[in-house]
């Protein structure tokens, strides 16, 4: 990929969870190229500060405004990366970036011939279901518990929907200061619509250092075991758990971290695991 | 990562849609220290070969057997890794690892103390969606369109409920030589609940050379347009078009092979793009 000094681009980035070692080589191509990044600052914070690279930390409401600013630089013949934790288009920037172009229809319509990518990322979904063996191995779902976006009642309405289809599933955002109450009452819907013995995961800083994983049932699990930090996973009917050995039996010593942690997965057949 | 010579260990990895550039330092170093790859044979042939590293590609109905030989080879200290294409936790390896390790209780209990590692990728629906824009940007779910694991009257109803939802959803294995039927019948069950005017997108090979992507609508999407190859994403009542120019009106000059394609992206807020 290589740079062309007079023309500008925009590039929407995933920086995956937050581990080095997750960011993909065409996304640090990016940023080895860019004269600015974009982002919500701690994410900004993330790329390493070098002569020549602009970095343009915002607040975390800021997605539209942060997004023309985007735009206007590269029209002006920037070379501007976007940055999201995870991947751009879940629940990140890409989205917002759309919208912005979108409605900068009028009063900018050539932006539109910009040259804009969205360049995948390691998912957060993705991230904590590898850590935990693999709960997301059969048909699943992905829904934002935020209500700042959307009325609750759509929230509870796929929650239901969702555990009809006996979806396994994955929760952003599930719970924040702001919006204590809102994580309880899902958990009610789950226990009311799964059962208390479904499985309930909480992966909180995947691949970070302060990372902390814990698995339990619908009807042990309490609101304050998530936080922002938390991709919370729920399994579907079908989703298990393999006890692992305590370190003592192991024979490897890798991945120390996580060994009481059972394994847990859902069989690629509905009929069980003995395909 | 260090390796420990005389102590086995087994990495599920996901190598990503194809292409180099997406394969995650994590999982780059971990083919480098393995002295055994397992997998699909044209899965374990995007390994460049080496000395010292031994390649075992099988079939694509193997995949019990495979993780068994997999987890075999650990526990007798080689360092093996288990590619699957995308993410290994989404339709993939990881949840066939642990189905084998599950049914291996009584004959090798000790198996559950091996260093076991799965390692994320980025999945084939997160790379069609940035290539497409931002189609998964609100609430979305992902189903396996194939039925050689489960009924098809369960794919069905998870359908059927998906669009009561108002999920965006990404379809793998919409159709092969073998299930030529499925598709067609899933665009009829789609068509009935969403409307022909829907959004459907399909990107097949995505990221390798002859990637092709399309958008049409419910109405106009025919059968042949998937196979094996194509993940199909499908909006929900919210997704949204941005027309790009033709080449000519264009200022950058990168990606030029997808131009022709709108930008599809779904909102994060439900009542449309002004937030």
């Amino acid at each position: 990929m290589t740079a062309k000094s007079n023309a500008g681009w925009l590039k929407v980035v995933g920086l995956g969870p937050g581990a080095e070692a997750l960011i993909t080589p065409e996304v640090s191509a990016a940023l080895a190229d860019a004269t600015d990044v974009v982002g919500y600052l701690p994410y900004v914070e993330r790329v390493a500060p070098r002569p020549g690279l602009v970095r343009h930390g915002s607040d975390n409401r800021e997605e539209i405004r942060r997004a023309e600013t985007a735009l206007g630089m590269a029209a002006y013949g920037r070379r501007v990366v976007v940055v999201s934790s995870g991947d751009p288009g879940v629940f990140a920037m890409a989205a917002a970036l759309f919208e912005a172009l979108e409605a900068l229809e009028v009063a900018e319509p050539e932006w539109r011939g910009l040259d804009i990518q969205v360049l995948p990322g390691i998912s957060a979904m993705l991230a904590a279901s590898a850590r935990l063996g693999a709960p997301l191995g059969h048909d699943f779902c992905c829904i934002n518990l935020s209500d700042n976006l959307k009325p609750w009642s759509l929230i509870e309405r796929r929650l239901r929907l969702a555990a009809e289809a006996d979806f396994a599933m994955a929760f952003y955002n599930p719970r924040s200061k702001a919006r204590p109450e809102g994580f309880e009452r899902a958990l009610e819907v789950l226990r009311e619509a799964c059962g208390p013995e479904r499985l309930i995961m909480f992966a909180r800083a995947v691949y970070m250092p302060e990372e902390s994983l814990s698995v339990t049932t619908l009807g042990q699990a309490q609101p304050e075991m998530a936080d922002m930090r938390t991709l919370v996973l729920v399994g579907s009917s079908q989703t298990r758990l393999i006890p692992r050995p305590v370190e003592s039996d192991k024979e490897g010593g890798e991945g120390a971290e996580s060994e009481s942690t059972p394994w847990v997965y859902t069989p690629r057949s509905v009929s069980g695991a003995d395909a």
